[in-house]
């Protein structure tokens, strides 16, 4: 008999309940063992919840749970930094293996609840806390037992990306898309986290820790949202043969270290670029297996209870799979990776051009440009991500602007294409 | 001290070998047991081959491997069902562990040989098998812990895949594809076994049998392959704006089996669509889970080597994780599936459409259809593959004609954009 106490019952721990006792004989044929959920620990007592629930195993006090020698595991689904820090480290010092789907804590400390997980011999596992029902981490932790992970990239916030299917399908504004997702159950009534790229960016710190054998923090993706793009710039991608997406990415070589979360202009016709709505991928490219790409459900309770109940099993089965984060140095050279990048500038004047051109001139600078509709649209070429943010300072165009790299793949394809249009003016 | 037995030295084989060296550090830190391919056997030991591998540990005596109690692992990459078979059962009995690549041999003997693996406590491990460098078997078999799956599909051919691409690329006919994917070494001299699909049917066996948790055999798969695709049906396509894929597929309920491969028409701006070259791509459909696909390269030395070195790290680690395959019966119903299909055939004569469209009108189809180029072309609607397929026999028109399944979701895609120019009957 394994005894699980949950921490939390949102819409991830009601499918966990759900799955558990709707699969519950299949499970347990596998782990040859009795699964119960004995006790589950929620804000509110007196709430009205669903009947999958014995209400007679809800509790307000968190050490019913955490210091019940009883209970096996915890499955931690509260989410954000505190007090979930608290309990997962308890659960661990107390010998309880933990399951858990939040990616704020594991991106705030990886280092210190993995090694407290091995020293208690105990597992800490967290497929549910990147891209929900995708098989992530495990398979990463699989690939780096033979290859080096050069690159890790992806979609991985389904609010973002249902905005952006949104404003690509329908061509409504930014706002308009973001409280439609909010309307549908996909954004919420704060979405800084999503639209700013923060929650993106704890995924691909966790991923990139795993990936690269030490540990990324949050604090090391250069981060951007996608709030400064508009209908105007989705017609305008149209024309040129692209789509944007928001991508989390990581890269890493013995000397070198690079983390970013931004918009990405993708050429239409690619496998990354036909993820829509709240669908999320993850591309990996190792050293020996090439590129690998996983595609799927990134949040919902479903897909995002099945990655904790498979989490479960893993356990149950004796399958801790520790990770290594301490294996290597941090490479400390930010590599200068250069791109080409659009840039579209909402025109004050009609001279304004010339000034901004001159101005940028400055920078010897390979670009392209045209003018459409009192904007100018500039396509950089060659200029590092800093250089573009310095150019867009120096310019103090911050708040009538939006920039996006244009993926390198891509840029070949809509060189050859798309940009006839554009005047072209070489250093 | 783990020795490993390696059956073949082709592509795979020395891929194998290489991984196996340079990684030697990584894996030894992973599985913490020294590995050594003690030995190896080929067909010629007088060939020229590789410095990579020491002439020494070569034998032309499968015996010597197979017979060997210091040889814990046997790796069999000669493909073929004999003497694949011969040798994978001796090594099980023999007490050793099987690693293979041979999608053949499984396909023939998937239930056999993991019955015997079971009865001797020993693990038959086939990652590299199906598409090649993608982590698909593994994946599968968790998966399958929780999700019921109703369907499994995919590109599993990497030459047909090619051919396609080029064909699409470049506007060639598929002789010509052919022969630059023979050129490439991306085909062989002898290519039916992929131009006529099945290689893809052995492993849509291999996939569902795993997914289904019944024996699905070679036979059971309904196998068309891409050889009637001329470059005026890739024009049409593409007008249409759909790209072709050979696809994969199984379908399964408690009632209903159903397998195929067949060339599928997906809409151009799709994952699958846009999974080109020798890349392979899996679609997995559970209950729980929703759609996950996996995406990678389908074969090379590489990622096939790094499927077959994994398994090995597997074994080492006692993950021998059986299947089970006899869970189920298979259900006796193959289900009527309509799909709309498209249908080309060029014409004998002028008069001809007429005598087609009036036989046609006797199976009480509603379909449109347009003229192009002395070809007649109809989307017939609502129609079961068998049924196409005796609409064929009845015209007598199999050595003209070219007819690929719509993709669902893709007709509906289609039908609102481009059939305007078609002409409509409805009976």
């Amino acid at each position: 008999m394994i005894k699980i106490g949950l921490l939390g019952l949102g819409t991830v721990g009601l499918g966990v309940c759900e799955i558990l006792l709707e699969k519950k004989s299949i499970i347990e044929e596998q782990t040859k063992k009795t699964i119960e959920i004995s006790k589950i620990l929620v804000r509110d007592l007196e709430k009205d919840r669903d009947s999958t629930v014995d209400s007679k195993i809800l509790t307000d006090n968190p050490s019913d749970i955490l210091d019940d020698p009883g209970i096996d595991i915890v499955v931690e689904l509260i989410g954000g930094i505190e007090p979930a820090h608290t309990y997962i480290t308890r659960a661990l010092e107390n010998g309880k293996h933990v399951v858990t789907a939040n990616k704020a804590v594991l991106s705030h400390d990886l280092l210190g609840l993995t090694n407290l997980a091995k020293k208690n011999n105990r597992g800490i596992l967290f497929e549910a806390s990147v891209a929900g029902g995708i098989p992530i981490i495990k398979p990463l932790k699989e690939l780096i037992k033979i290859n080096k992970i050069k690159e890790i990239k992806g979609i991985l916030n389904g609010t973002t990306n249902f905005i952006l299917s949104k404003m690509i399908e329908e061509g409504i504004d930014f706002k308009e898309a973001l409280t439609l997702a909010q309307d549908v159950g996909f954004a919420e009534a704060d979405p800084t986290d999503d639209i700013e790229g923060y929650d993106a960016a704890r995924k691909i710190s966790i991923l990139s820790s795993i990936a690269f054998g030490y540990n990324v923090a949050f604090e090391d993706v250069d981060c951007r949202g996608i709030t400064s793009i508009s209908a105007l710039d989705i017609d305008f991608f149209k024309k040129l043969g692209l789509t944007v997406k928001l991508i989390g990415s990581a890269y890493s070589n013995d000397l070198d270290f690079d983390a970013s979360v931004e918009p990405v202009l993708l050429n239409t016709n690619s496998t990354m670029a036909n993820v829509n709505d709240a669908f999320n991928i993850v591309s990996i490219e190792g050293d020996i297996v090439g590129n690998l790409q996983f595609y799927g459900q990134g949040a919902g309770k479903n897909p995002t209870g099945n990655a904790v109940v498979s989490d479960i099993i893993d356990i149950i089965n004796g399958e801790l799979s520790h990770i290594d984060i301490e294996k290597k140095e941090k490479p400390a050279n930010t590599p200068k990776i250069l791109s080409n990048y659009y840039l579209r500038i909402s025109l004050k004047s009609q001279k304004e051009p010339d000034f901004i051109l001159k101005s940028i001139d400055r920078y010897e600078l390979k670009y392209k440009f045209i003018r459409e509709e009192g904007n100018l649209i500039l396509i950089l070429q060659n200029i590092g991500r800093q250089e573009v943010k310095d150019v867009i300072e120096d310019l103090e165009i911050e708040n009538r602007s939006c920039y996006a790299k244009i993926d390198s793949k891509s840029y070949y394809f809509i060189q050859e294409l798309n940009l006839e249009s554009f005047n072209e003016l070489v250093v």
